[in-house]
């Protein structure tokens, strides 16, 4: 594995393996890696014949009061799993490089970075779509891989890779959880015991709500209500927002209808974990018609 | 010389092009073809293997009272001028597939977009930025060709495509002219024969700028007063703005020190026209030395 620090050598080198015909995949990160980034570099392995991944702890999706500073990191750790994973470039650049002074070129995608955490974090969907479209100038894969952990970052990306004729395919890869269920994050380092405990509730909020949804309940207000109470339960949790909307727009959805995004944030301790499920009531299917026999709508 | 009319159509032929190897030379432009345009394309002609020509009357860069509707149409001129000067790919895409329901991505330059044109034209800029990066995407050029009569818009494309790492090389080539001096424009087939006798005076006041600074006149109140009375002195005329700035970052000097862009907007009854030139103080040189035997600074 190659590790490259610098934007001009990157940037040629991506256009070497594009002259050579190779494909790209590419996979971003801010690094403390763990296994949901490891599942993007196999998904990536996959489906390319060469795999990038960057790590940049990126200033400019970080609001003033939050934690840059304190963001976990471990370089060298995130080279041996890279390395281990598959990866065959590495790209680290460092934020001086990445924004110079006088930087002042912002890529935002309206409406749907407005509402829930960029509800809750004004600018911060502006840092990652300007960072991320950085990067694609750089690297120009082919084929870049997020987790659906992130949802309504993904759905940001793929709209801005849509909007701008990027030509480069977005793949958004399952949630990697932990056994008990917690999904993976690079945040979870910061959780006390206690926290740790409680935050297992976000993932089981969510399967409560999948399990409403499968017994026929689609009113988004008993569905919200009933996570919001689970989540009140446990001693460390704030709720930030409890989202139920459509996958397409983030709209706010009243009434589930073909398909809904669940999603949750919530404090433990100063600790903001975010985590999302996707539901579909069973007796829709597309076209808007129901199927099977005996089935009451 | 091919005409394409979808995104889909030109973004294949642009990925076939790289695959072979050849190198992409690009002109954007919003069509009614002058010569102005046909420079740009002869420049390109030389300096790379495929010359592609867009045309495209972007509703993005339009204020909600500016000329969108009246803007000057000609597309069978269009296609004759590009096949004569040498065009390979003229692209037309329609607004409703550049811009379809729900698009909502834009691209904005800070700082260098809200002066000058951009204070008197709110959002003309976003609207330049993000149509460019559509077309940089979907084109995929390896140098893009801008004039120097658009001098704002050509530091703001330089900005946009280094800030964005997009690995595209800005080339800004001079203004062409009419014989009497007036800069090339679509817009100037809007002038009455009054306002067009008199949208002269525009190159004529940057000329005695020019002379003024020769002179060793390095005072920005002294020029713009001296531009100012000559424009004043003509029947239809109305100053939108004479600005002179740095030509890097575009903030107003009081005293021209190395460089200095003279910009003016003005109005010709209802037509707004721009135009611009570069002064250098004949005694500098680089490094801030003062050069020749006898030069009294």
């Amino acid at each position: 594995m190659k590790t490259i620090n610098t934007i001009a050598r990157m940037s040629t080198l991506a256009k070497m393996l594009r002259k050579e015909g190779k494909t790209v995949g590419f996979v971003p990160t801010m690094g403390y890696l763990h296994d949901g980034h490891i599942s993007l570099v196999k998904a990536a392995r996959k489906h390319t014949d060469v795999v990038v991944i960057s790590v940049f702890v990126n200033p400019a999706q970080f609001g003033p009061k939050e934690d840059l500073e304190k963001y976990p990191r471990d370089p060298k750790r995130d080279e041996t799993m890279s390395a281990q994973a598959g990866v065959d470039i590495m790209f680290c650049p460092t934020a001086k490089e990445m924004y110079p002074d006088g930087y002042s070129t912002y890529v935002a995608v309206e409406g749907v970075s407005q509402v829930m955490c960029g509800a809750s974090r004004p600018s911060h969907f502006r840092g990652v779509t300007t960072v991320v479209a950085k990067l694609f100038g750089i690297v120009k894969p082919d084929i870049a891989y997020f987790g659906q952990k992130d949802a309504q970052q993904a759905i940001i990306i793929k709209k801005m890779a849509s909007d701008l004729d990027m030509d480069i395919e977005i793949k958004v890869m399952p949630t990697v959880r932990e056994r008990d269920g917690l999904a993976m994050s690079s945040r979870n380092t910061y959780l006390s015991e206690a926290e740790r405990r409680d935050a297992v509730v976000l993932n089981q909020a969510l399967k409560r709500a999948e399990s409403l949804v499968s017994a026929g309940e689609k009113k988004a207000a008993v569905i919200k209500e009933e996570i919001r109470k689970m989540i009140a339960e446990t001693a460390t949790a704030k709720i930030d927002y409890i989202a139920l909307v459509d996958p397409q727009d983030l709209k706010e959805l009243e009434t589930i209808g073909k398909e809904a995004l669940i999603a949750l944030a919530v404090f433990f301790g100063r600790t903001r974990l975010i985590d999302n499920t996707i539901v579909h009531p069973r007796t829709f299917v597309e076209g808007n018609t129901c199927k099977g026999a005996g089935v009451k709508v």
